[in-house]
Formats: structure tokens, sequence, C-alpha cells
């Protein structure tokens, strides 16, 4: 990346002009000008992998090795609802702007409701419905996902921010047909569709045992691989299937601090990216990952891939802040829209303060922003050249408020009391 | 620890009484009532192996292979001097009283000017000056620091929070005798000393070919194991060092984020604590950890573990935030005046704040202090019951000050053009 010490940029909805001060124009007008002096101006980031609707489950039986079955898919399938997904979508939106993500790619239910919420906040985001084999909570039998996304994908055509897409669960919780017709739906509305894959230990064993393949293998085997594709997690590789991700030209959501906590292991990162494989990072649900913010995303892919690699000079700062911005719109499909400061490219950028204690010395922005800065550091926030976040508050909505509505949701559907006596079981 | 939803505590230097709301004594006068509403009550957090010193490093050459000969130890030859050290050291505690963290053990040189900073700032501190087999910046022969330490150790006895103590660098570069006349003073004088112990390839290698042992086995041969030992790193550990580490009841300062950021590996702390070695946190310096924080460690520990065992209800988080606490206090032999919060010990505790976005829901407060949590999310601190934090800023100091002190010496000495010359290189 470009960098300036001192600089400036034009915006309106898109970006005019950047670049350094002493090239500034001059008699140029605007409406609002904002001194980042101090600051340091970065491309909005890019969450490549979320499940927005989950702020509920969060801090719920952590470190339960049942917690899916203790807590999540009971919760679930008793409590989520309309009501529930878009006050929780609202709530990590807002967690997410605050971080300085401006683009995210979610993946859960209710998605036409995460639509509404992201649409009225101001959020760039694709937002793909859930399609696996059993009932869940917005449609009545299984696959119906499927149903849901053939008539959610044509309503978000066309907005400037908003995309639906759809996201079979996993390559073993779908039939074939389902995950062809996704590819299908995928390259009609031509939008990028997700799918976790390769992430869990059963599944791997499952298609060796049951087609000898990777399931990687299998996506190719069936036709399903393509640029649009956006797998998340790809925790077990072989080299083969790091050769067919790279032939298809598949995108990897990488989610180090998700797949971490749960001690499912570390993706080869090193190895896609030398095998030309766009990676980008996401944080997984709040379940999973507790935060939807991508600095400690940023410092756990440093400290667990130099550990794993042997190597403290691999990935070095400013490579893990490309996986965070422009890597990430790349995964996305759009770096012709966002991931950089370029003029021509939408306004989406952040400041992040180095007021704060922690951010001195700064010999090198890259080390201060991976190393030691945080969350709490991001202090404005723009989404086509609309600021969402001033001096580290939103500007249009009210976190208490957010909460408070998040919080009688989960009320009323009686998710907080029943997720208090599984506790106790 | 026990938990109280709804609690009370009084205090004055140390914690008079605490207990759940309902048995508040009636009628009892204070001078000052401060109302933790939704906030969540840890003991201060202790810090078990810090070089406060090193501030200026931070950020500097973080992924370079050479980064120790390129930038560290030319610099701190250069410029390292008494004012350098008290400032960056001021700036350092303030960060950590910032983040919680109200107890530390540090290892540097000019430890002096350190005890100074620290007594000044409120702050409670082991301080061990270094001894290593090379002219350093503040004494003018090998091995000066023991004559400094000889001096340092009996000035700072009897202060009430500061400690003066002796940390030879490492067992490969100190005679034996050193070695030997470090745990003289530390018995004559009852206070911890410290080391790096088991930390670098080359010192296992060095051990394993001049006396076919281990640092660990060497340290037990010359005598010098004992319960006032704090061996920090312990990364590379034999079964039977273990048993040595139990046998002489030797504490482990466990450094997460700088041994992985830095590639050395990860300690086998489950081993550890299942033998019954006592484990606490610590940051390293601000160079090699890049933040002093035990949040940031909180996580990565968390993480790390669980991948390494492969077992994600390993160390549950109320394991982690003891670790961060009391178990820290017995790393350091004070676990009789501090880490827990129990009436006749230390008034130091810490409030943390959860209107922040990161703080919802919280089921389990464990869980968001170790997994959502940051150090951003601190709001109040109190030591030996004098609040040093409010509302998220120090009381008597203002960072903005401490930072242009410290960055003023950083001009003076040449430390900043030399830095930035070392980058051009």
């Amino acid at each position: 990346m470009e960098q300036f010490r001192n600089g400036y940029l034009v915006a309106d909805e898109k970006i005019v002009e950047v670049g350094p001060m002493d090239l500034l124009p001059k008699g140029i007008t605007y409406d609002q000008c904002i001194d980042a002096k101090g600051a340091i101006l970065l491309p909005g980031m890019v969450n490549t992998h979320t499940h927005i609707g989950m702020i509920p489950f969060r801090s719920l039986g952590d470190d339960y090795p049942d917690r899916l079955r203790r807590f999540l898919f009971p919760l679930e399938n008793e409590c989520m609802n309309e009501e529930l997904v878009f006050t929780s979508g609202r709530y990590a939106i807002a967690e997410m702007q605050l971080a300085g993500v401006t683009t995210f790619f979610d993946m859960y239910y209710f998605e036409h409701q995460l639509a509404i919420a992201a649409e009225e906040m101001q959020a760039r985001a694709l937002l793909a419905e859930t399609v696996i084999d059993s009932v869940t909570v917005d449609v009545p039998e299984p696959m119906g996902g499927l149903q849901y996304a053939e008539s959610f994908l044509p309503k978000w055509q066309g907005t400037k921010r908003i995309q639906a897409s759809i996201a079979p669960h996993a390559p073993y919780s779908n039939t074939i047909e389902v995950l062809q017709q996704a590819d299908v739906l995928s390259e009609k509305y031509n939008v990028s569709w997700m799918m976790h894959v390769s992430e869990m230990d059963f599944e791997m064993e499952k298609f060796r045992k049951e087609r000898n393949q990777t399931p990687i293998e299998f996506l190719e085997d069936i036709g399903v691989l393509s640029p649009r594709l956006v797998a998340a997690h790809c925790i077990h590789l072989t080299d083969h299937d790091i050769e067919l991700l790279q032939k298809y030209d598949v995108k990897v959501a990488h989610c180090i601090g998700a797949n971490t906590k749960s001690a499912k292991g570390v993706a080869r990162v090193r190895d896609l990216l030398f095998a030309g494989v766009t990676v980008g990072l996401g944080t997984d649900g709040p379940s999973s990952g507790n935060t939807l913010d991508l600095f400690s995303q940023m410092r756990l892919f440093a400290n667990f891939h130099k550990t794993f690699l042997r190597d403290r000079s691999a990935f070095p700062a400013e490579a893990i802040v490309k996986l965070a911005t422009i890597e990430g719109a790349k995964v996305l499909g759009m770096e012709d829209e966002i991931g950089s400061i370029v003029a021509g490219k939408q306004a989406d950028f952040i400041l992040i303060e180095t007021d704060s204690v922690n951010m001195f010395p700064i010999f090198d922005p890259y080390s201060a922003l991976v190393y030691s800065a945080n969350a709490s550091n991001v202090r404005d926030v723009f989404i086509a050249g609309k600021q969402v976040v001033a001096g580290k508050k939103l500007v249009d909505f009210d976190v208490t408020q957010l909460r408070a509505e998040l919080a009688a949701a989960m009320e009323q559907c009686g998710f907080k009391r029943k997720a208090l006596k599984a506790m106790e079981k």
C-alpha cells in the first residue's frame, strides 16, 4: 500500500482524490472537513465470515465440549425469530462499525431481516441465507433455505451496498442438488456464495470413507468450484485441495480466532497464498469468536502463523493489514469497489487514533495496528462517504438503545431464561 | 473465586469487608462511595514478567529475523540512560494501570529509577536489576549488575509497595558465582528473584552440549532452585525439568504473547499445573509483546493452549482469569497480600465496565473477560485503597504529559533518530 506520512483525501460517495498534503489542490470546496492529525487512515476493514444473528449466544457455554448440542441447537430452534435476528443484527453491525469493519459477508437465518438492518445502518454487506438438511427457524422443511434464497436474491439486487446471497451450511449437510443450485443462483445473480468447507474432523472422515475424497475434491466433482465460492475455514487441506482452490480461484475466509478457540486447528494460509489463493480474515459468529473486530484477528493471525511456521519474520504486519482490507475485498469479489484508498473506489475508510496509551511510539504503523491496537482505537468510520462513527460513537444510532432492544427481544422469546436454565444443568 | 451478582466492598488501605449486598452492614460511614453497577469487580491483575524501560522500542523492527542485533542491542547500548528509563517506566506503569494491572515484576537496567517511578505512581512492584556478562548501560563492567543490586536491594526494603530484587539475565549469560550470589541475596532480603530460563533454542543446545543437562538441571546442580526463583518463559521443558520445578517450588512466568510472536513456542502450562507448579501470566517487554495488558494475554493463552491440547474445554475462562490474578500473586510470593478480594488483603481491585459494545450479553463474566474484553474496558483501578484510574483516566497523571516527557527523552538521547536510521538500512 502507498503510504503518506501527511496526506489528504477528498471524497463524496466515492474517493475523488488522495495524495500527499503538498499536492492538495488549492481552492477546493467541501461540506465537511475532518482533521485526522495523528490518526492512521485505513480502508474500511472487511470481515469475510460472520453469523451476526448470533449475538445472543456470546459468552454462553464457551468452554463446554458439547456446546453445540447443549446450548446452540436447542436455543436456536426454540427461540430464534425475526425480531431476535433483526435486533441482534443491528447490534452486531454497530459493533463492527465501531471496530472499523465497513463490509461483511454474513450467513444465517432470516437474512432478509438482516438486509433491512444493514441497509438501515449504512453497512456494506453480502447476506447469505443458510441452507441445511433440517427444519430451521425460518423455513418449514429441510433445505427450505433454497426457496427462501430464490425469492431473497432478486429482492436485493441493484441496491448499492447490500447484496443477497446463498450459503449452503456445509458439503455434508446438503444434497448435491442444493449445492449445484446454489452455484447456479450465484452465477445467475453474479454474486459470491458461501459455505463452511473442510472445517470439521468428522467432515473429513465422512468424505474419505464414503467417497475416498476430500470435501474440496467432492465439490470439484459435482462442479461447484468457482471464483464466486467463498469457502469458510478450510482448516484441513491437502496439497491437492490447495491446487484445486487455486485452479478454480475459490476464495478462502480464514477464521483464526474461532478455529483456535474451538481447538480445531490452524489453516495452511502461507501455503494457500504461496499457491496464489485469495484469503481474507473472518471472525465467524460472536458465539464462536466472541468479537466481530479484525484487530483481535490480526494479532491472533500473526502469533499463530509465526509460531506454526517457526518463523518470526513470516507474515510481516503490513501483509496482515492487507488480509483485513484489500484481500478481504477480493474474497468478496469487490476489489474494484472497496479495500483500498484509491480515487474512484467507494469512500469506505476509517481513522484510528494514536492518542491512547497503547499507541506509542509508532515506528511502523502496521506493527502498531497488528501488535498493539485494539478495536477501541477506531475513531471515525465512513461508508460510501457517509460518516457512521465519529469520535468512537455511532452517528445515527445509540448502542445503549440497540442493546435495550436486543435485550428485550431476548427476554420476550424466552432466550435469556432458557439460556440460564441450560447453564444450570 | 467466590462470586456475587450484587455485592459490596469496604476498604481502606486493606479490604475491610466484602460480601453480597443483602449483608451490607447498616450505618457504615465512608469518605468515598463508588457505584459499580453493571461493572465486573476483579482483583488487580499481576503481570509477572516485564521490561518496562523498553517502551521506546515498541513497533520497531517487529518482523525482522535479526531484530536483537539490528535494533535492540545497538540502540540500548548507545541511547539508554536514566532519564529514558525513568520516563519509559512512568509511561509503562500508566499503561498497565489503565489496563488493570496493579502489580508487576520487572527486570531491566537503572531499576532504582524505576523504583522511584513506581513509588511515585502508587504501583506495587518487584523491580529486579539485570546482571549479564557484558558491559551494560548502567554498569561499567561485565556482571556489574551484581554490585548495583547489592546496594539497590537494601534501599527498597520495608517500603510498602516496592521491593528491589535481582535478575541474572539467563543461565547462559552469567557465571555460576553470580547465579549463586543472586540466590543468596534473594534469601537475605527475602524477596523473589527472576531469570529467563529455557527460552532460547541455542540455550538448550549449549547446556546439552557442554554439560549434557537442561538449563533447569544445571540450576539444580549449582543449588539455586528455590521457591523464590521466578523462571520466565520456560518454553522448552522436559518431564524431568517439570519434576524439578515442582520439587523446589520454582515459579513460572508464562509469556504466551511474546513467545508466540517471536515463534519460540508454547510452554507446557497444563503439564506444569498438573504437576503442581505455580504459573502466572507475563507480557514480557513492550518490544517483545507490544502491550503490557493481561487481557490480550488471556485471550492468546486460551486460544493457544486449547489448540495445542486439541481440547476446546481445556482451561475454562475462570481458570485463565485466576492465572492473571491470584496465581500471579503466588508467583511473586505475595498471595497473602494481593491477588484476591478477601478481607485483610491489600485493597488492590479493578472495575471493568460492561457498557461497551463488546460486553453484551454476559452469561459468564469470566468468558466475557477472556474472550471479548480488552484493556479499554477497564474503568476504575485501586491500589492499596488509593484510586489510580477513574473513568478510564489516570487520577494523578496525564498520559499526554507522560508521553511528551518520554518523547523528549527519546529525542534528547538520539534514540528516535538512530531508530529511524536503523529502519532505513
